[in-house]
């Protein structure tokens, strides 16, 4: 039973993060390319937001390999 | 059935976080990259806006390791 | 039983005041990148905002705390 | 079985209200953003809104309180 | 068996009643916001759209109580 | 068996009603935004559509109020 | 099990009619509100509409009643 | 067993004329709104329309009444 | 069990075949207000349309009156 | 089992064909209405388009009427 | 159990083909209307596209044939 | 319970390739109603496309037929 | 049951390839056909990027081999 | 039942990777062919994106083979 608690933590925190990741980072794409001059500016943002954004996928994660060792 | 519980409420946490800073980000991107000068202020908009969005998940995961722990 | 009311109650909670808050703080930034001399007040209205938005899944995490705990 | 009903109650009142009022308070803000002179009639409004929509989910959140209960 | 029973309707009346609610109100803002003039009439038609709105959830949630009291 | 019947007669009559008046109410102040001087006409014609829309919704309450006292 | 039945029967029912309903007479309304001086034309012609919508519907709910008699 | 089967059939049929006849009538009335001198030609058009879209409910109907007569 | 089946062939038929027509009738419905002197043959082409769309659907029937008859 | 496998074989197929038919013969039908004077070449095109596309829901027929003869 | 999956087979592959084939053929229609000279070549591709789409859910038709001789 | 699952891996192949390639070559059909002088570029890289979207449901056509050989 | 998980693996990672393979080729074609003298960039750009998406559905196959073996 | 865990955390993963990279790498092209002279600086962010974007599934993946190998 923590084998299929285990999958479904780590398959959401997967979705999760791609969803939250791809919008970020094809918005800096769409800034980068209506205006070039700013592309250092988005770029240390999308970090940033990136960073924030995988923070709690990433806990999630934890909880799926805690279920594991269980 | 506690492992499973964990699971789902770490997986909805993530899904949760990821959903509302990914909408917060791509606007502050979107925001920064058609007026520039107002770079500093979106941002810190922005901090406090993720701060507000993660305070509901992490309390879900907080319910998630509690849940493993019984 | 009741692991899994809690965390049904956690999660949805959760996804709730992502989505409105994500909703909320997004129109803020959009309304700020374009009028900046109404920051103040458009941020004033956010965080009044927030708070009315995170009232009920508030009161549900505390229900989820409640079937934790029986 | 009664902890699952309390936890569907809560979370489906916690949904309802803070999609009801995400749409309700973005709307302002952005009605804030077009005619920064109408902020307070629009904020009153805004206020009478977030009341009249609370109203039902309130209900069911005392719901899901007396199903703990029993 | 009744209380899943309750828990359903109570939260589907909330579920209603803030979706309806949430599509009136946000338009009365909007229709605020372009016509300031408006405004009086706009929000007597608003409590009544509201009213006549919570009509069917409110007999839901007397469905929910009664429910309940079984 | 047959209080979750009723619980899913009212709560789907609920929704419906909140979705079909919710739809015609904004069309209403959208329309009385855009027209001032027809506001009598469209709010009679209002209250025409929302009786026909919740004869079907409270003949289905009806149904759930027979299926609780059977 | 045939409560549940009627209760299916009646609620799609509801649900059915509203849709339908709600978009024929928001499109009366704005049809309306765009052309005032064609308001006899298209109410007459929405209650045709309406009548033609409820016509599965009822016999839907007859089916309900049906089923609530055996 | 065949009473849920004649819900189904009901609901599903009722769901389905509701919907048809809703696009096909909101059309009408659309056109009718754009276009007065036409009003006869759509509207002997919007009843063959309407026969035509409800015959197949009709018999799904019929199929409910004979899976009740069983 | 093959009443349940009969009812799924029937209902879905009545779906597919309203969905169908109403996309195909509504159109007929536009183009007919946009260029009223194409009626006859836009008539014409819907009556075609509306027989090759009910084919299939109409052989679903014949499939579920198959499996009542058994 | 076998009726239930050709319910679904037999509904999917009605689905299908109904969408991807209403899918061509209504922008058939926007093509008349823009282009007239192309209508003999759109037709003969949309036979071919709406043969093309009742290949496999036929077979999947066929595999429902060999599902009950079983 | 095999008539189930033959029968999900044959659905699934109805379903996607059509939806593939009437994608294709009806922006086929939609190029022959806006340019009239390119319809050979345009009905060209799109019988060479049909093939290419057919052809995976044709195999998945050969799965049904075999599932079901077993 | 090996027939089930040749049957999910075949018909979701089958929905994957004829979704990619409806995408891929409507797109091409678009491009070249547009650019009637590019169709030969066009269409040769829609053949590439084709083959590198049909890549991964072919071999999960071929799991299909291990799985039913088994 | 592991010929389900093998099924379910392979069916996910079709449906994800073609998903993305579909978007990142069709957006080639549409910028091909706005820009033609970029071909030769935008196709090289399309091969790495198709190679990007695979990367994780052919694990995923490579998981679906290896429960088959199993 | 580990099986199934493996093949869920796989198959949710692709989605995920596919979903992620396929939006990134389609913004890249269309921003490439808006902008050609901004390729290099494009499609190093996106060679960023991938990577950042691919790291929660592929921990997802390291757990799907994790749970095969217990």
């Amino acid at each position: 039973m923590q084998y299929i608690a285990a999958a479904i933590a780590a398959g959401l925190a997967a979705l999760a993060a791609s969803y939250g990741n791809g919008q970020v980072i094809s918005k800096t794409l769409e800034g980068m390319a209506r205006q070039p001059e700013l592309s250092g500016q988005l770029r240390s943002t999308m970090f940033i937001g990136v960073g924030l954004i995988e923070a709690v996928p990433i806990i999630s994660i934890v909880v799926a390999f805690m279920l594991m060792s269980k």
